[in-house]
């Protein structure tokens, strides 16, 4: 057996069994070792950027990794921006990137490029095999560095000549260690400071944002009356009717410390201390006020349902009841179309189960707040902040869960950094609605020049942040991409689409001009 | 005066004129300080590839560096992959990379990222300023470490409080130093190995392949009988009629090892020694025959024309006139289209001084033959194997020579990496044709899973290299962006779009079906 069957295998084996690729001359051989491997799937992205992308959506939702299959330094570098964002949204994944022979290397041909260091600044865990015989370990050592808590995302570097020469055979998995138990003294003391109620707001992350996790910080809120709050952005939340509602903090600064001047205490679980995403002329990074008391009840690698299990037990959380949303749809909207009109619709008329991946950016405030009581669905949303994520993340997410209708909502400017991933869905006939927000402007920045002071902006300043000359048309694009689409003008015209795509399992594309 | 404003002067006066930009909100100070500085030309890419690509193929034709404008460490990764060609093709370019304020970055906020690390391997000088006094003297001390031979990728980190803090104006560049001069010793030894005649070759790279480099080269060939050679991939060659003639080693490794095996000594002139671009079972990584003698005449850094002038006297080539190509058009070529029908054609059609940039990967060996007797035009070739170069170099040529025609030679699975370039031409009205071969297949890597001897291929791993299904429509793709497009399906259409391109001066799509 060679390298790349055992590696194969060790995959396999470990329970990972889809990979997402775009592989190139030195990863031919892991590629012929696929028709040999029962039990892998194999998914080609145009782009690396799709294929770190889809990673992070399918093991977001699949709760365990997918594998990459990258080219090189520059192959990896291509898909680092969305392993950025799949690092803060601590997702597990192994990533499989070729390098030159390790003889080869000292002849500087023109790919040769330091895949170590490209890896680095976005890995957590980065190892460079040096012989076939190691193949197979260092690929159970990625499996299990990816899978140990909270997740990791672990790149595996395998010289051409590690894939064809001869080795013992794959490796077995060790097994995944639990995460550590939250000492019960930081508990208690999260459990007194639960009793100033309202002013106190838990920040909730990773598993406590859904299932029984999320369950159990909506009784501890219902006992105490703490504020159940979480992130702008997090990985994964569970949402609609029947759920426990979590406020998210607002995104923009002066919004955010408006919230946050409400608190008193902050207990987190999981999650990070609120700070501004930017840093502002005159502004603080730090968004709480001054008297508020921020405790680590749990940290991002620790058992976070265990610890709100005990919490909840020390504040006599069993004998209530979580509330919950109830499904309130005012139906689906009329007239022009507008954000909170399309979350309107998109609220009334999203199937039970759908998945939402959000970057609609300037969009998405309006569309997420009228979705808090839409059926039952999990939202995505971009954690890094790194612009490209959500149509790769969206071919991720569907598959995970061919069952379940995924819905992508999108900002054009964003959109437009991984474009390529219309092609992925099209080509393994993902059950997505991509929803693309088209306001021919990179609208945030608009904000954001204002935001920073950067004085007042003239015609060449502000055609960096106009993405409308030449216009760009979606549904053309989708087109070359094999894609169906349908162009939206007003919400009748919207609603018609969405309708019609929500009963249908094809990728479509819906273009909202606003 | 704030930092901003002191980069965007210190880039003027530096000589750097044209920034291309895909900025982010810590870059929006130096955005604003665009409308306060005449005398720099921004253009907006989608994608930061685009912007290092053009930037690369911007500074191949102006001879100087063009400047980048990146958001954090995930935006400029996502041009790591251009500026590894650039990197190889020994362009000069100076990247401002914003960061998080110095003071924010403690907080760790979601964008927060190692941008120095994510530089490094592709960049040859790398710096983070601290202040705003220190943003003058840094962009100086980049501007000249990129102009110093041969080129270099200089990056230059800017964390957002030192755009608006104050600062004291903007810095002088101090000289350019002067290529060091090639030791009279290395030329002596030189002349003495071209008395071999044809069976010695000079490998040229660098100016040795354009005006008065070339010409003595060709003097050189013609006192000696050597042959002059390049590598498959050059950064820039002036080819064409009434130009010495330069054969490239071929890029096939059996090819390759056979076109050298007739050579007992190599001369390099600023080149590398030719080594295979991957590893292959079973095959050497050293692609000369061993008797060869190979000879550092002159490296990269070095006065190539200089020791060039001094080789030419040394052989007596002053009595002598280069060889130059004829113009030979067979006319357009008709019927069916092919690689060498489509070679033919463009060679006849192709207008005096045009630029040819290639990224046709597998259509390329037959056309670029072809066109070796064309009209006098550069050639930009993609010299890191990176793909997704030509399209974004084609946009910087187009803007370094306006009143030349920029022909962008693409295949259509390189060209989904960097498709968004499509929009800058658009946005710029640049005059570029852009054909793009559509054989629907990562065609080189079937030949390459062959190369590599992993086996018989099942439908899977077939499955890798095929990007038919769906089929991309490129004129969609293109019109999706606002450019027009022709699909030509045999020569007579090709000739028909191509000649009617060639005449106009507005960016244009010919999606050739093979």
């Amino acid at each position: 057996m060679n390298g790349a069957e055992s590696l194969a295998r060790t995959l396999v084996s470990g329970g990972v069994d889809v990979c997402f690729a775009n592989p190139g001359t030195s990863e031919m051989h892991f590629v012929g070792a696929l028709d040999r491997v029962p039990g892998i799937r194999c998914v080609l992205g145009l782009f690396e950027g799709v294929v770190t992308g889809a990673a992070d959506g399918y093991a977001r939702m699949a709760e365990k990794p997918a594998a990459t299959l990258l080219h090189l330094g520059p192959g990896l570098a291509n898909g680092l921006a969305n392993l950025h964002n799949a690092q803060r949204a601590r997702t597990p994944m192994v990533n499989i990137v070729g390098d030159h022979a390790t003889y080869h290397r000292q002849y500087d041909a023109p790919l040769t490029s330091d895949v170590v260091g490209t890896a680095r600044p976005y890995s957590h865990w980065v190892r460079s095999t040096e012989t076939a015989r190691e193949v197979a370990r260092d690929a159970a050592d990625a499996i299990l560095a990816a899978r140990t808590a909270p997740g990791a995302i672990a790149t595996l570097i395998l010289p051409a000549n590690t894939a064809w020469e001869e080795c013992d055979g794959p490796a077995a998995v060790g097994p995944v260690p639990l995460p550590p138990q939250v000492p019960a003294s930081l508990l208690s003391k999260s459990a007194r400071m639960c009793r100033r109620g309202a002013r106190c707001g838990l920040i909730l992350s990773g598993p406590a944002l859904r299932g029984h996790g999320l369950r159990l910080a909506g009784r501890i809120s219902a006992a105490t009356g703490v504020r159940l709050l979480s992130s702008y952005s997090v990985a994964r939340v569970e949402r609609g009717a029947d759920r426990v509602i979590v406020e998210p903090i607002p995104y923009p600064i002066d919004t955010a410390m408006n919230f946050l001047k409400e608190f008193d205490a902050l207990i987190l679980v999981g999650a990070a201390a609120p700070v501004a995403f930017f840093a502002y002329p005159g502004k603080p990074s730090v968004l709480t006020p001054e008297r508020c008391e921020i405790f680590t009840a749990a940290q991002p690698h620790e058992d976070i349902v265990a610890a709100l299990q005990v919490l909840a037990e020390q504040v006599g959380a069993d004998a209530h009841t979580s509330p919950v949303a109830e499904f309130n749809s005012g139906g689906a909207a009329t007239g022009t179309s507008s954000a909170a009109a399309l979350g309107q619709s998109i609220a009334a008329l999203m199937p039970e189960q759908a998945i939402l991946v959000d970057e609609s950016v300037t969009s998405g405030a309006a569309i997420l707040q009228m979705t808090v009581r839409a059926r039952r669905h999990d939202l995505l949303k971009n954690v890094g902040g790194s612009i490209g994520f959500a149509m790769p993340a969206a071919v991720g997410a569907a598959i995970a869960c061919p069952d379940r209708k995924v819905i992508c909502l999108q900002g054009d400017g964003s959109a437009m950094y991984t474009l390529q991933a219309l092609w992925s869905q099209v080509r393994e006939q993902l059950n997505v609605t991509n929803v693309v927000f088209a306001n021919r402007s990179y609208a945030v920045l608009h904000r954001e020049l204002q935001n920073v002071g950067a004085g007042v902006a003239g015609a060449r300043a502000l055609s960096m942040l106009d993405i409308g000359n030449p216009s760009l048309d979606w549904c053309a694009l989708a087109r070359g991409m094999g894609m169906e689409s349908t162009r939206a003008t007003d919400m009748a015209g919207f609603n018609r689409a969405f309708e019609a795509s929500a009963k249908s399992s094809s990728p479509h594309l819906i273009e909202v001009v606003m």
